[in-house]
């Protein structure tokens, strides 16, 4: 498969402009009363329309099997190999809420969870608090100290943050404390190399003292930590592809990767009409859009098969303003599936639609994961999205002489 | 492609079982009278059932074009890569009787055939003697000595055996002697690098005076020898899976793989039927089971087409007391196909299906390779059946932030 050096020696730049549609985790299953998957039961005429136009496929969000965490499958879609560009979770976050991360800085994404009176999580999200609450709860354990350091806390959403140990000689080479399941204990941070015994000393000593500080704040009387990492130096999008990038996103993870990848982050209302009016008003700016819905995710893994449905019938409304734009390229996807049924990420395909003048479309008449499947890209992996982007909008030349 | 370093960082132990019902050669090529492979024309009602609830495909053994030997194929099927994980023939044979390896020991595959009395081999497997005459072979060849050691031979089945050269500093970087046709001379053993110029020697010697011993045993009047090999050491299926896996093979070769990646090989008797109830027997003490099917690539080696057909009926009427089992994924495929028009194993991909309640099922609703090919899978590698089997067990925890 061809890498970021290759891609950057043939990529030029052109007028034409590409909108990337990335609906969170996007893939489902049928569920066993319908028969049909959340895309399938939704009524989307205009996605069934453009995908008739289309060539389309199954993406790999990572690798066959395998079930990514969003930003490893962000960075696939956008052609950085996830395997090769590895970044922390707490990285991500704290790009997303615009936290000056400095050099040495170590940072964890950080829940607010509940645990019962052994010690076991009962709630790993603390009943989703309220944002303000979290705000509170941050500034609570501001006070404590460890070592000579006082870690610093920046709220993100709801349950969760960011904790940032910053010191001399950190290393974020550090275990999750968080389980990923509830009725265990959160889990001791080891270090993973020796650099890292000091840090995760701090850590542990961190964790002790924040059990202590929110005994009494039931629901939220527990920290759980994970994704310890420091800042990573990937090329950009405009070197590498030489495209001008926006992404349009309200979710702070994926506007922390956008940025990390170079990308400018459009300013935003919340709602996915918004989200497609952003991208209509700073359209002649940029010549590649990453449009990010997260609704469907977050109905995928309340388990909300019917609230998944309805998220894709109000993107499918939407699409016509992106279409009136005429963008050269239009891909529709998901970074990955959640099915409601399994309540959260999985390793099932997704569907992939690109619309070009140039695409070769298929056969396909619908867009859902039956059609899709039988698509003349066939399940093929994400990293191969961008390069089929930009042939589609003429922006590579040959390869090898 | 994702890793077994990856695969191990986010594997977990669960209650739930993966049965993986691996048909030996099970890929065929239409009967040019009946226009049909042998499991096209095998009346196969459960399997066409299982395949109805399943995700199809056809995987690549190893890569398209190559025609895989057994031993790479099956450790492509367990997720280590053939191309990285290497084991020679002899070690596989030496697992599969149980014979005691030591560190240094080179082994190697061992077949009597029969030479005429220009040298030429006129029957690489000497008219498959049978295993008593084998037992005595072995016993008269016990006499030879080369340099200060003595060969240690155990016989294994019909023609072959194997052959232990136990000293210091022996290496088994060696080609074989078995030039794989008839009609050709043995050849010569070459050391393939500097460190075993020592070893060649002493083999080379040893097989001028096996040909001496055995002048007068026709049709057993020489040797073959092949798969020079050492004992590698991969990591065990427990560790990268955390799995406790189990293997029901009648065949030496295949315990000995299975051995090898830790899976405890369960007795059985030879027949079909007897297999799985090995399965049945044992079913609540593990939660993967590998079930090896011979017949199916013997009969495909003989060239005898409708043989293969019967064996996979036979296996058709024994899956309903696997399915009976319920167990939570059902893989079944074969480790590469061995069409009997080609009597050998062949390069082409290999039918494929796996059901679970997670499978996204497509619309094949016929196990066989015409309609595997059309199945959402589509061509897929076999190192990626691992993952699959995994993910639909909610066995893989996220890859990545």
């Amino acid at each position: 498969m061809i890498g970021l050096e290759q891609i950057r020696e043939i990529a030029i730049p052109s007028k034409s402009k590409i909108a990337l549609l990335v609906i969170d985790g996007l893939g489902g299953l049928p569920h066993p009363e319908v028969g049909k998957t959340e895309l399938e039961a939704a009524q989307t005429p205009n996605l069934d329309s453009l995908a008739k136009k289309s060539i389309c496929g199954l993406t790999e969000p990572v690798s066959p099997g395998i079930t990514p965490g969003s930003g490893a499958a962000h960075l696939a879609l956008f052609g950085y190999n996830p395997f090769r560009f590895v970044i922390g979770r707490g990285v991500l976050e704290a790009l997303g809420i615009d936290f000056d991360l400095k050099e040495d800085d170590v940072v964890a994404r950080g829940n607010f969870c509940t645990i019962d009176e052994r010690g076991l999580i009962t709630d790993r999200r603390a009943g989703r608090i309220p944002t303000e609450r979290c705000v509170e709860l941050c500034h609570k354990l501001l006070q404590i100290k460890v070592g000579d350091i006082q870690p610093i806390f920046s709220p993100v959403k709801e349950h969760r943050f960011i904790v940032v140990f910053r010191g001399k000689e950190f290393d974020s080479n550090l275990s999750d404390s968080d389980p990923q399941q509830v009725g265990a204990m959160p889990k001791p941070i080891i270090a993973l190399s020796p650099k890292a015994n000091k840090t995760a000393g701090l850590v542990n000593e961190f964790i002790a003292q924040a059990k202590a500080t929110l005994a009494n704040s039931h629901p939220a009387n527990m920290v759980l930590l994970r994704g310890f990492s420091q800042h990573p130096h990937f090329p950009p999008m405009s070197e590498v592809y030489k495209l001008k990038p926006a992404a349009i996103a309200t979710y702070p993870m994926y506007r922390g990767l956008a940025k990390l990848l170079g990308m400018e982050v459009l300013e935003t209302h919340a709602s996915i009409k918004e989200e497609f009016a952003a991208l209509s008003q700073h359209y002649s700016e940029y010549d590649f859009f990453f449009l990010h819905i997260k609704q469907t995710d977050s109905a995928g893994e309340d388990g909300d098969f019917w609230r998944k449905v309805q998220v894709i019938e109000e993107i499918d409304a939407a699409l016509p303003q992106l279409l009136s734009l005429k963008p050269e390229v239009i891909v529709v996807t998901g970074d990955h599936s959640t099915p409601a049924l399994l309540r959260g990420h999985s390793w099932h395909p997704v569907p992939f639609l690109l619309y070009s003048q140039w695409c070769r479309p298929d056969d396909v008449t619908e867009f859902s994961e039956t059609s899709c499947a039988k698509g003349s890209l066939g399940r093929f992996p994400a990293l191969d999205v961008m390069p089929l982007a930009l042939a589609n909008a003429l922006k590579l030349t040959k390869f090898g002489a």
